[in-house]
């Protein structure tokens, strides 16, 4: 069967442990990849140019928009980021599935242009346990951990239009679903119709 | 989270290997139960009443259906199959998973009664496969399984409105694929959005 691989988006606020989720979930799965994003934004120590992100400047982010290279784009605490359209059009054909790990309103704008992409939205227990999270990363300020609380509930009200919600109260549960969810959606009727044609 | 259960409905012609894939699939889940359905048709050897089917009369079962006691019901070779609505939604409310193994035609109903129900359509390979092994099963008669070979590429046709279609080639890659699918409609977004909204 020579299938094209599935769009997988998953969002969730900042400090949800959206990473750890789905490196548990894809460990030794060969037919999943990420798709790397261009950003604005300045790398972080460690991050590596074509690995983490794309570090592109505004101009180039501009121009990318406005030749639809983008198949989404957000701009995010004052910066930049995107998905390269040919980038995942090019693995989907190749039968990988493909991570999206973007903001709601990118979300929703793949929503649009692809409805068949499989949306999953992961969720802290509660915005407590989500502040603890956040304050125990270290790596925000007092001001950017109020601003990333206050997005996280913004984009809880947005957020009706996924397929899936896990709640990540415990990693070995939120990661089997991920999991799961990955290879439901490899058996989807829509996506296998025309083989049953066949028969 | 009290959560109520999913309905789970599993269709797929006759000698596809329905039961063996449920079976392996639900090995080692307590979330999951399946739905016995009312049929008027004999037992088979071995069968017992109440476990694989509970078996009525024609009557009890015109009566069933007048008194929309069967989420679905439907004929087949002659003989009424059906499934009794109150025993589902007791199941449902407790949590379980109901598994319905049920024609296409009985499907249908159930897709217009509860649009939420995860349908799930299993295939062989090819309908020679099947052919062989309704011929290796040893329990129909030629013109029973000539029948059921017409039956299955019917059901072919009629099945575009299924979530899933899950190809049996594999019996570890298909339980693998059902499981998935179980546990998958168990972080479906709407069953989860009023939990969502409690953040």
């Amino acid at each position: 069967m020579n299938e094209t691989g599935r769009l997988i988006v998953i969002s969730g606020p900042s400090g949800v442990g959206k990473s750890t989720v789905v490196n548990r979930a894809i460990e030794g799965r060969t037919d999943v990849c990420f798709s790397t994003s261009v950003t604005t934004r300045a790398p972080r120590p460690g991050e590596v140019d074509g690995r983490e992100y794309f570090f592109i400047d505004r101009t180039r982010f501009h121009e990318m928009v406005e030749r639809d290279e983008l198949l989404e784009y957000a701009e995010y605490v004052s910066n930049g980021y995107g998905t390269p359209r040919a980038f995942v059009e090019q693995k989907l054909k190749e039968g990988m599935n493909v991570l999206l790990d973007i903001e709601v309103q990118g979300a929703r704008q793949v929503r649009a242009a692809m409805p068949e992409a499989v949306m999953i939205f992961i969720a802290p227990p509660s915005l407590e346990v989500l502040e603890q999270r956040l304050r125990s990363r270290g790596t925000d300020t007092e001001e950017a951990v109020a601003s990333r609380l206050e997005r996280a509930r913004q984009e809880f009200h947005e957020a009706e239009f996924y397929d899936y919600l896990i709640v990540n109260e415990d990693l070995d549960n939120a990661a089997h679903a991920l999991d799961a969810i990955i290879e439901a959606a490899h058996w989807r009727f829509s996506d296998r119709a025309a083989w049953l044609k066949k028969l």
